[in-house]
């Protein structure tokens, strides 16, 4: 790889952990070498030589396994994949314990171990679902921050997907030149289940950071964390941009350059989920039709998959010429490959 | 790798789906580069240099996924290996439909996305044993092919087993000089359970291709699907060989120069597992014993493993010098690596 | 890799199965080529070009799987990673049997197979803590000795982990220059459950092997098999050491240069598991404290991990100065590496 843009090269040897990490100039230096790449015009090379990333699951994947066990080779790396098993954290994290329980290792010998085989450690790790207070402190991922000498990247944790929102940036930059000023409707919508916040957090706070018009479009038990949206709308007005909230699909679709649709859980419900499935019956006509779409600005339609076919969307969106959904997860594989080759460079 | 025979080149980004999309001269080229290239005189080269192979099995498999992971990174490729949870199918692929049941995820995106990441999928997808029109279509295997922009290798599906069926002529080739005007008897043999038809169906098929006098010697209730005979017979004779059927397993095995074992399921009885385990024990003698193997003409015993000792085949034979069970594993490796150094070529 | 000491070049070809069948010239050479190999004084190489390397694993692993994979590729090798399901050995290995029930293998082909894969199989294969007279006779890695052509390397068995010893004796050669003449106490510790005894069995044979003066400390019930005591015991007095016995843990640590702390079951109550775990609870204090630390001369204190904090060691141990276990893993991946690049070396 040729020399590294001085803006990016702060940033070797640090954790992937949060976009919000990343000044509006770094986030947009890295969306651009991420372009560049995949189309040829910049060299990938082979920052991975001789290096072994060790991919660490507690939840299960498909998309993010295939992606990064093919990004690291094709990086040069060696990846390591271990599934920690039935999505349950059999390790101890609190201090001072006896240790005569369940758990039979402690991520204070557990988390320096891993490390000492390897140059970087990718985590996933999905919130517990059942208490809110516990899931925001990243009980995990913090761990392995704090007892990691080697950097950590954030493969899905409890509040953030930062490998999805940096794809999603890259994909609009990529289909609309830039972020910044364009009209990007966040949308809710139905799902059986009550899912995890982290794609939409990262959503909301990434095209924010890059200056965007963000609409969050939801009910009114589906508001994100408020912290999270105080964030996103102050960094939205310091880029030049702005974030709102709307409880009307079809008022906020109108003329969006971007729908992004995703369902997630309730915030108000949070653990107690019989309640939650019942609550949100009421919102079953939450979908991205063809007539919302009709509304946009020939918008592009966005989800970061899998996604339930006439539930979330409509086949004719999905199968429509406005559907974006295979570029974005193929801007996983590329996005994933940049930012490794910028943070876990030696160079 | 040297410069291919022009009617392999032929083969270059297609689908190895069945050994009955071959025509006759490309399949015996095939096993002949196999067999060079296992014994040195030709080189299998670097054909997967930079690429990746996602390895996607809905069943177990040892064999299959230990010689195709070691046969992809030997050629220089790397690859990912999914298994896709307890063996069932888990995305949705009906047209149309709204999602809000178990199925996460349709095909349609599921299949161009894992393609966006790799450079060919190869596909483990066994029937559901329940219903045979339903399985004869080939629902996964067909739907991988339809939406799928890169080549798909066949590790077995609901009707063929392509890769066991090349291994398998390319070890008769080796061991005897050519599959044409050999004595071929595919034998039935007895198991507890009713098993796939896959690798019968594919030793049928690609004997019969080659020119060889095949025959079929089973129960009468265990014949095979009545198109695939008459295709295997078309080809037997357009090739010089023959296709009959026997139901005396020590006439048929006279005189023969291979003996192919096999247990697998009737499709008189297809879907009722109960009865036909009821009424295969009446067959519980039909076994590839000493005395069998007399009658042959120092026939070679194959079977492709694995085999139940002294229920499909007797100690004494698969112990004696004229088994080749484990060439035939072996040469798994060795016609893979052939296989996905013409069909992955892009040289 | 430079031209291997001739001591070490009589390796070259054979099985790894136990630090016993080293000669303590060779044991020492192997570990000085291991240290001088990670301080960079001696390179690795990559003695595993071209090279596939199957871990076969009828077992959970977190360390061992994480640092074979990495320690094989680092070499230039591949590797094929097969879990056998569920820790159930579904292969069937009595001779003759009929086999018309669970087990669907017979290892005479599978061994072979497998081997015809790869240039060395890796197994995993604990005890079945329910027969000590079977355990003892190492079915299953026996099994693979006898029926395979290529090495086989031993990552813990029923009685042995000459892994987990090498890097063991190198660590404590590593901290304080040789193992030979140090006084060096293998503690029992108190723990929930009886665990196998393949971690204490190697690290006694190895530390007597090299010459080091061995206290065993445990309660009466935890004596260690008496042949691998009479073994070590004799081996010890050979290489000017001495092997011993003691119930005193306090008395047993009085001027130790080592603190090796396990928890294993009691071989009297072998397979009768309810009355071990009463038993043993009258032994819930024997646990290395700050306490049994002070009496020490400053000694290391070692485990393999993973350890029950507070159970089996105190906070004030594991997180103290003298601790090593983090040290010791790591060395699993310099031990391991240097031992394949000797064992598996063609050159």
């Amino acid at each position: 790889m040729s020399e590294l843009n001085p803006i990016l090269a702060e940033l070797k040897g640090s954790s992937y952990l949060s976009t919000g990490d990343l000044s509006r100039e770094q986030f947009e230096a890295l969306l651009d070498l991420a372009i560049a790449q995949k189309q040829g015009s910049a060299s990938y090379g082979k920052p991975l030589d001789g290096k072994s990333v060790i991919l660490l699951f507690f939840n299960p994947s498909l998309r993010t396994r295939t992606s990064m066990v093919v990004g690291v080779r094709q990086l040069g790396g060696e990846e390591v994949l271990l599934e920690i098993g039935k999505g349950v954290w059999n390790l101890e994290h609190r201090e001072g314990i006896v240790m005569d329980g369940a758990n039979a290792e402690h991520i204070k010998e557990a988390i320096p171990v891993l490390a000492s085989y390897a140059d970087a450690i990718a985590v996933r790790c999905f919130p517990s679902m059942s208490d809110y207070e516990e899931d925001k402190t990243e009980p995990v991922l913090s761990a392995f921050s704090k007892y990691s000498p080697v950097p950590i990247l954030n493969m899905e944790s409890a509040t953030h997907h930062p490998m999805q929102g940096g794809a999603d940036m890259m994909t609009i930059k990529e289909k609309l030149g830039s972020v910044a000023g364009r009209k990007v409707v966040l949308s809710w919508a139905y799902h059986p289940k009550a899912l995890p916040m982290a794609v939409p957090n990262s959503f909301a706070l990434a095209s924010s950071q890059l200056g965007a018009h963000v609409t969050l479009a939801c009910p009114p038990e589906f508001l994100l964390d408020q912290s999270l949206m105080d964030d996103a709308k102050a960094r939205a007005e310091a880029a030049g941009g702005s974030f709102s909230i709307s409880h009307d699909l079809n008022e906020a679709a109108t003329d969006a350059d971007v729908i992004y649709a995703k369902s997630w859980g309730s915030l108000q419900y949070y653990g107690r989920l019989d309640e939650e499935v019942e609550m949100r019956k009421a919102y079953r006509d939450w979908m991205i039709s063809g007539d919302v779409m009709s509304r946009t600005n020939n918008g592009l339609f966005m989800h970061c998959l899998p996604v339930r076919r006439n539930v979330v969307v409509g086949d004719e969106v999905l199968d429509g010429p406005h559907s974006v959904v295979v570029d974005e997860a193929e801007n996983r594989l590329h996005f994933q490959k940049t930012m490794m080759s910028v943070y876990l460079n030696n160079g």
